[in-house]
């Protein structure tokens, strides 16, 4: 495994290990010592092929014939993803969408702790959803540093987007889950995802009339 | 454009050509008659080589050099992402997410309509959320064939998403947008789109440590 490798592994790639993760999560609590690359395709829809290839980007993991030996499994797929190491978060913008994600157990779990919200309704800041507190937007950029914050989601209305990135990023914020339906501007260093909860469903009409 | 064609267009293709209609729609309403490749590129972060590939497979939309034209770009994008009917839309599930959605403008505009949810829970069945109601689960497939519903979105936990796609599928669903972090089993002429919200989260840890 070699750093210049590492520059070109596709994001496709990335989302696909977190699937295996969770599968030999699974196999794992079961006590299950071995899977084939075949059998892991079948518990995640995809090809035996394409899990080899995934793989194969971070080195050996298994022998021919004998499939991956979970326990190793897991601890490499923790350590290439990011899971040995605590990450907080803040969610940008208390709206509907906001204030789902301050409740929802998915961004709340293991090593990820939501853990500051923003908005700039004076009703909302200094209220508290699940516990976590919502600060004013004016006090984005010492709140993200004061509180060490890696990920910043965000739910603000589309036209806000980008001035709540630019502050962000001014704070020195490197992740962004982004789900305003806008195409953002960011440098190189930060990795902005665009999720386009609208567009997945106005795509989804493609589909019933062709 | 034939129909031959038609069953190879990529998802990703409908995805961006979702982005094209947004950015156009706007055009429009600034009255601007038309536009080049490389401009609605710049407005996409696209490449004009791309857009001109996935326009391509619908037709011929313009001359060279002289761009396209707006309102009949308009035109054709709604007609080929299937903008120009309505559609019902159900969320099953009313927990955190599920509320969220059914508060959510983006799930509710234009031609897309949310206007039925399911949950199990005594409590919140009967109840309304932003003027939707809250059926019984039990009652879904009934329900989803009286009220006419298009698309299913489905937030409920992992453990019990494939039961509720049976029964989506049963009542002659064709479309389901999933937010349970799993691989769901769909026959062939069912769309099944999946928005992993942990995962992608999950995601970026694995850019905080490389």
């Amino acid at each position: 495994m070699n750093t210049a490798n590492k520059k070109r592994i596709p994001e496709s790639t990335i989302s696909r290990l977190n699937l295996y993760l969770r599968e030999v999560l699974i196999l794992n609590e079961l006590k299950i010592p071995r899977i084939s690359s075949a059998d892991l395709g079948e518990r995640t829809n995809l090809s035996d092929a394409q899990i080899r290839r995934d793989l194969n980007y971070f080195g050996s993991f298994g022998k021919t014939g004998s499939g991956y030996a979970v326990p190793e499994l897991v601890k490499s797929l923790r350590k290439i993803l990011g899971r040995e190491e605590f990450w907080n978060i803040a969610v940008v913008g208390a709206g509907s969408l906001g204030s789902a994600f301050m409740k929802y157990s998915g961004f709340n779990k293991e090593n990820l702790h939501l853990i500051a919200a923003f908005d700039n309704d004076p009703a909302k800041v200094g209220q508290k959803i699940n516990n976590i507190p919502i600060h004013d937007i004016v006090q984005i950029r010492p709140v993200l540093q004061e509180k060490k914050i890696a990920i910043c989601v965000i739910t603000v209305p589309a036209q806000n987007s980008q001035a709540v990135v630019d502050e962000a990023v001014a704070a020195g914020i490197k992740c962004i889950l982004n789900f305003a339906p806008v195409a953002l501007t960011a440098p190189d260093d930060v990795i902005v995802r665009n999720v386009d909860l609208s567009g997945e469903l106005e795509i989804l009409t493609y589909f019933l009339v062709h």
